[in-house]
């Protein structure tokens, strides 16, 4: 077991490399305005929302508009052993897009074309930069829907290189299930496609889920083919109110082994209810609350919520809340997404140090409760939600980035959460990805010999270790 | 495009390797009677379910009884540098089995245990040879049950191995969805683990979904663990008769795309019925028809099977016929289980050359009537099956084993099918895997780029390419 490191500690571990002069004026030649190296555009390409202490930002960023641009660039860099950082719109969570040893952001948000709806297949094809909301808007008029919903507005590309889900991965899965092909731009510049549009296949390595998940560290994701639903035909949203945390989490687990469809299921704490209420001018029950939606034929929908307010009463829960118009859901919707804005509010001058631990969803509230109890006992402020029907949950711990004492609090609470849900058979992270911030953790959940697997892959395809460098593992 | 390429002209490309005595005197040193150069058993591990000449079968056969025993079979195959084939219950369609490079066979079917029952988790480990079937009737009691059905009451090991998926995969997903994690015995005889029991993870590399269709090249999958689901309340299943393949591809098409979450959705053509009629003592309409099962709650089925009968009726279907009863269901299934024996039966001393190629589903009607009409006007015998509702299907063209002609054609027409799922965006394997047949179909649907990174993925994992060589690719 590894001992706790705090972010700061992981910074000194690596070594910058230079960016010789030469190669940004190839860059300036071959990109002329679509290069930057002014200050303000590498300083917001060389950080990201974690709560990670700026490292020196990336010397230049490209911002490539077609898959050609990243090949020209990645070659380029190739040519000066120089580390390539790809960036979408900057919201990891873990410090993906720190330029920890050095090097060029290549910028793909201008990639942002739907390059084919196939309503017929239900898929479609975009740039990497396209983003989930812009997505749903292009797709509005064919009926159909893309669900993976991360909270940020994130691109397809980032959302496929951290295997991103989010609220209603619960039903329709994660990237990992909704990706269907991609191009990536390899390491020697090369530009491939990991698959087809078959909604199956066992042709070869599946290279489309090698590179979901990979943090940009294997290649560099220049188009993603995801599935589509159709839109339900009834859609329900409810909050309903517990008088603790431990029957808002006894109800969804047996919500999900009912085998409920249930489309979300979102747990927020009474702490955090009374932020977001401040922050998003609402009037929730300040205590322990799940947000549901349903999805599916009106009878459907109607028997998935009797189901789910039984079980819910059972375990005292108050009478569900409805939200049926799109304008309340997506009042509710959105308010949950603001709840790190509105935690971060509520301390003012604060960073977040989030958690991601998942675990088998009978494991949920052995993992959940001591951990509250724990944060509760650190005195340290938090917010909590989750994505309670997958096992999933963050805890924010509200820390003053200039003390010390808080973000060790914070690392220790961290530490004893992700080896309390290691021991429960699960994982340190659900979604956001290991990033810089959870490598020792990685080692602890994987054991050595994966880890080993994984930069043992690593190094075949990026023999020059250009690639994101320092993500996930240290070669 | 490559040319093609009748299986029997693979052979000669390859060398089978020396496997020295001393290698198999130190086998039989270490396992006793776990391990057999007896040459009926060797025999019996050198074959397949596929139509390829039988090559020289493999040295000496190891029952794996343990983890343990396959990592020290891997140590001692690896310091002779000798090749290692996974054998699981020889259900391979593809000669992953045959020992084209030479080698020794390491049988798992005795690693037959029920490792843990998760029922509420709805997860469950078993050690690589334990069988669907079996892991069905293990899990009986729990009121869950595993939906993977390829037909063949294959290995799990097998299953994941192949990537497998089959009639319940239009709702249940494949291996792929269904696989949470493995423990996986590498080139170098080490056990590795490569993942959680959490229903979501972004722990670095997706380990699991790279053995997860790998075909026994890149490990030796020795635990699957997996998902499983709540026995649905209700269960309907039910048969209709279309006019033509046509009209029963174009209810399928609309069935999916409307987003029924039909269970089972099998097409079966008029000349098959007539087949499995015959060997199954049944009394089906000689007609293209489709088999389709139903889950959900009482007024879900209902629902969904309202909804399908409108679609259908619209193309000419007959009214639907309904089995109810588990054993007519089960009858059902068998019978459609064992189309390939009905087929065969159909031809007395004939092999099936099957093909295996997966559409999007807009583009199912235009693949599979083109291939039909050219498999009319060859003359050739066949059946044709499908799991229609993912855009995969199955012809299986009769030929004399003997007959030059017969195979010629059966290649010809397959390579032409290919290539027309190909430029329908399709893949040469929706299910069977690449093994040896669709080496070259592999490169002309993923590219020369993304094939070479599998080689560099394999050279990486295995340099002394030990794990069943030949397969999937050359090197």
């Amino acid at each position: 077991m590894n001992a706790p490191i705090a972010p700061s500690q992981l910074l000194p571990l690596v070594q910058p490399r230079p960016v010789p002069a030469e190669l940004l004026g190839a860059l300036t030649a071959r990109f002329g305005a679509q290069c930057s190296t002014a200050l303000a555009v590498r300083e917001q390409h060389g950080r990201d929302e974690s709560a990670f202490t700026t490292v020196p930002p990336p010397a230049a960023v490209v911002f490539a508009e077609s898959t050609l641009d990243v090949q020209d660039a990645v070659r380029l860099a190739s040519q000066y052993e120089v580390p390539v950082i790809p960036f979408g719109v900057g919201s990891s969570l873990e410090g993906h897009l720190l330029a920890v040893q050095g090097g060029i952001s290549i910028d793909v948000s201008r990639m942002n074309q739907i390059v084919s709806v196939d309503a017929d297949d239900l898929t479609v094809t975009v740039q990497a930069g396209v983003t989930r909301k812009q997505l749903n808007e292009a797709i509005k008029s064919t009926g159909l829907f893309f669900p993976i919903d991360p909270g940020a507005d994130a691109t397809l590309g980032g959302m496929s290189a951290t295997r991103a889900s989010g609220t209603n991965a619960v039903r329709y899965g994660t990237m990992r299930e909704n990706v269907l092909t991609l191009q990536v731009v390899t390491a020697q510049g090369e530009c491939i496609h990991t698959g087809s549009r078959a909604k199956k296949s066992s042709a070869g390595y599946d290279l489309t889920r090698l590179f979901v998940g990979s943090e940009g560290t294997l290649g560099i994701i220049t188009e993603v083919t995801v599935k589509l639903y159709p839109l339900p035909e009834a859609v329900s949203a409810a909050v309903c109110s517990f008088p603790s945390i431990e029957a808002a989490v006894r109800t969804t687990i047996q919500t999900i082994q009912l085998g409920v469809p249930i489309a979300r299921v979102e747990l927020i704490d009474g702490n955090s209810v009374r932020m977001v209420n401040q922050y998003s001018k609402l009037s929730l029950r300040e205590e322990p609350m799940l947000l549901m939606e349903f999805h599916g034929s009106p009878a459907g929908v109607k028997e998935q919520a009797e189901t789910v307010q039984e079980i819910a009463a059972e375990q005292g829960g108050q009478a569900f809340e409805w939200a049926t118009t799109p304008e309340e859901r997506t009042r509710l919707w959105t308010a949950r997404h603001n709840a790190l804005y509105a935690a971060i509010q509520s301390k003012p001058g604060c960073k977040a140090i989030s958690t991601d631990t998942c675990v088998p969803i009978s494991r949920l509230a052995d993992c959940l409760l001591d951990s509250v109890a724990e944060a509760d006992a650190s005195g340290l402020p938090y917010f909590l939600v989750g994505h309670v029907g997958d096992g999933n949950f963050h805890f924010g711990y509200l820390i003053d980035p200039d003390s010390t004492e808080e973000r060790a609090t914070a690392e220790r609470l961290n530490h004893a959460l992700v080896h309390r849900a290691l021991r429960l058979q699960g994982t340190c992270s659900g979604e956001h990805g290991v990033g810089l911030h959870k490598m020792g953790f990685l080692v602890d959940e994987a054991g050595e010999g994966a880890v080993e697997m994984m930069r043992t892959l690593k190094r075949a395809l990026d023999p020059k270790n250009i690639l994101n460098p320092g993500k996930i593992f240290t070669l």
